[in-house]
């Protein structure tokens, strides 16, 4: 069903979800793996079908002039369908999470008290472009019991549609509600402002794609929101360092990709490394040409470097993303220092020290305030897979309930389990 | 500094707040102890300076013409000084939760990747009357590595000044920042509605208060709230079950007291145990002067319990939170039935079984979705102190983040750490 009533429609959508919640909630986990398995199944026998309809959603980016890197990532390819199948089968294999009881302790009054890992019940998808997404998003919901409602970009509608399909089909193929998974149908945005403030079937948002999006969804929802919006992420070069550990990780967490929220986007150095780091880590940047916008004494530092693209830094450069081959840098004095600027122009998402130093290791994991917190590691290393999640359905930069990559359990919540033999209160 | 510039007075006391969060966070274990046993003993030696606090507000309500339980819930006896001053040497007892490392594990890449209890930064606490809770927030905030801002009720004022100069004294005198705990000092309206539209400042607001308080800032919160809004509880009498226990704990969960949240509103009765067990409890809710909202079955059993206050329940009660002497009463035909009108018609708050068969309590207790799920005990358990949370913050009846009793884990989140030898994302 879809309608030109969106509220009549969303309510409908909202309410098969909340129905099949119950379902997906008490879901054998043999169930959910079968679905899961079937679900592999069916992407690899429908390839041709699944590129059938990609062509039609193609043909109309390009008709519609759509810029070629957003068309590339429109495109299912077999080799993406092979991705995605693999990735459903892969959580099938991994542990239930729900059901999960733990830390039950005999209280003096004689009741066992614990915890029990549950759904959350219905979650909501808002993503753009790329299609697979529709089939991570669907593997999640079905693995950890719950239901949700997808809503994808209008430009991947086709494919959306003939993935949205098969998971239907799989979902049956388990005995599980095809309404587990529910698909909007309809391109009309008014549908997402519907899907963000129906707290009575919808539990949860997760937006998925460029920062105005995500700020107008968390100002819009009535509901808890899992979001992600910058990755000003930093390096920060400690007083004590292994200068060659430091050129290899920093040149990786800035160059390996400018485009991933977790790359490098600031680069901080403690003024005792400062004359011997910079210049080298500069020429590295300079033969990549990444441009450095500098405070004025890494550039006095940098400014022997052939081919250095120097900028002079401006105060918005140390709170500013780039998501390009461009980084801003910084000669600080002392490690608290160091803490107070990531924590005050960072946002929250990844950051790195660079140290020989125990107790600046120690401190830093402890007093940056940011999802992820790394000692000689390079930011990059954000992410659900890399953190062996299994999965990731998106990067939380918020401290409420999931903080960083969000995979299985940050889909999940405990409730409470008291066992007793008649106990009362008195 | 008060004003009556309230926007930019509440923007003073944010900031304040927020900068003492970063020493709160990197408090030492026995700076946050030092400063709970200080808060203690400055209690014990202040009780007839509070006395003299609170007898200001104690005519000041008397004068307003304040009903008397309203002005007995004000009052700060020595007793009550007592049992505050005891909570804050039992917190101080209570093992440190910030800075716990779990879960560390080796990836494949090299990598070491576990999480880091942290506090979730600066909290806001709304709450009426009893001047205790500035004392209970306070404490929770200094064990927790948090800092807080507190708005209590106008009514209780003077005591709140009171207890509050205790605090920041005992901060002191551990050698934290006063700013840790902030207390609003004025009474305007308008400041509440500035300190739950702060995210700059303010990460979370906690309410407590009436149903229509919580609802209001639950809809104009800019920042995630923990919210506790109806506590509708079930007792559930299974088609097998114990009947002298079932007695026991029904008469409990509604009797012992009628006011609190975990106290029973609704009993559902298995047909198969309605006509042994109906009459009894009946009995015991005559004798009580309980009335019983009855559905059509219910109501013929109970027809012939001398004294029995029976009445046609609507299809209202079986969503009403009474807090009173009223219980509503159904016969139901089986265990799905009983855990979908659970599902449907209750607050999520507390639910029980009883039931001595095994596959009745797994599935009840895995099935009903709320925060508290009970097997043979009185829903009155459902109580931070009853779980061995050690103090509680406030009851969630929200999925996201804490549910149920909220403790010290409540106000704090899990942070990702990583550590490296140098290792770079290939």
């Amino acid at each position: 069903m879809t309608s030109n009533d969106i509220p009549a429609y969303m309510a409908h959508v909202g309410t098969a979800a909340r129905a099949a919640a119950t379902r997906m909630a008490a879901a054998p986990t043999a169930a959910k793996n079968a679905a899961l398995r079937a679900l592999a199944r069916r992407l690899r026998e429908a390839v041709e079908a699944l590129q059938a309809a990609n062509a039609l959603d193609l043909a109309a980016a390009r008709a519609a002039g759509l810029a070629e890197p957003m068309v590339d990532r429109l495109k299912l390819t077999p080799a993406a369908i092979e991705t995605v199948a693999e990735g459903c089968e892969q959580i099938a294999a991994m542990p239930d999470p729900i059901g999960e009881i733990t830390g039950v302790k005999r209280r003096p009054s004689g009741i066992s008290v614990g915890q029990m890992r549950v759904p959350l019940g219905v979650f909501g998808m808002i993503y753009e472009s790329r299609p697979n997404v529709t089939i991570e998003a669907a593997s999640l919901a079905i693995k950890s019991g719950n239901a949700c409602v997808l809503r994808g970009g209008s430009e991947a509608l086709q494919s959306n549609l003939a993935l949205w399909q098969l998971v239907q089909a799989a979902l049956l193929d388990a005995g599980l509600p095809a309404e587990g998974v529910q698909l909007v149908e309809t391109t009309d945005r008014a549908a997402v402002g519907r899907l963000i403030a129906m707290p009575e079937y919808v539990d949860v948002i997760i937006p998925r794609g460029g920062k105005g999006l995500i700020e107008r969804i968390a100002a819009e929802a009535r509901v808890p929101v899992i979001k992600h919006l910058d990755g000003n992420c930093h390096v920060y070069v400690d007083a004590e360092v292994d200068l060659a550990l430091a050129l290899t990780v920093t040149d990786n967490a800035k160059t390996q990709k400018y485009s991933p929220c977790n790359a490098a986007e600031s680069l901080l150095v403690h003024r005792a490394q400062a004359a011997a780091f910079l210049p080298r880590i500069g020429e590295c940047f300079a033969a990549k040409g990444v441009e450095m916008r500098c405070c004025p004494d890494s550039k006095a530092l940098l400014a022997g470097v052939p081919g250095a693209r120097l900028v002079d830094a401006t105060e918005a450069d140390w709170a500013t993303e780039y998501l390009a081959p461009i980084i801003s840098i910084k000669v600080i004095d002392s490690l608290d220092e160091a803490i107070a600027h990531v924590n005050r122009h960072g946002s929250h998402h990844t950051d790195a020290i660079l140290t020989t130093n125990h107790a600046s290791a120690m401190r830093f994991l402890r007093e940056v305030d940011s999802a992820s917190v790394m000692v000689n590691a390079s930011t990059r290393f954000a992410d659900g897979f890399e953190y062996g999640l299994g999965a990731e359905i998106g990067i939380s930069t918020d401290k409420f309930h999931a903080r960083g990559p969000v995979g299985l359990e940050g889909l999940t919540s405990m409730k409470w389990i008291v066992l007793g033999q008649g106990e009362v209160r008195t």
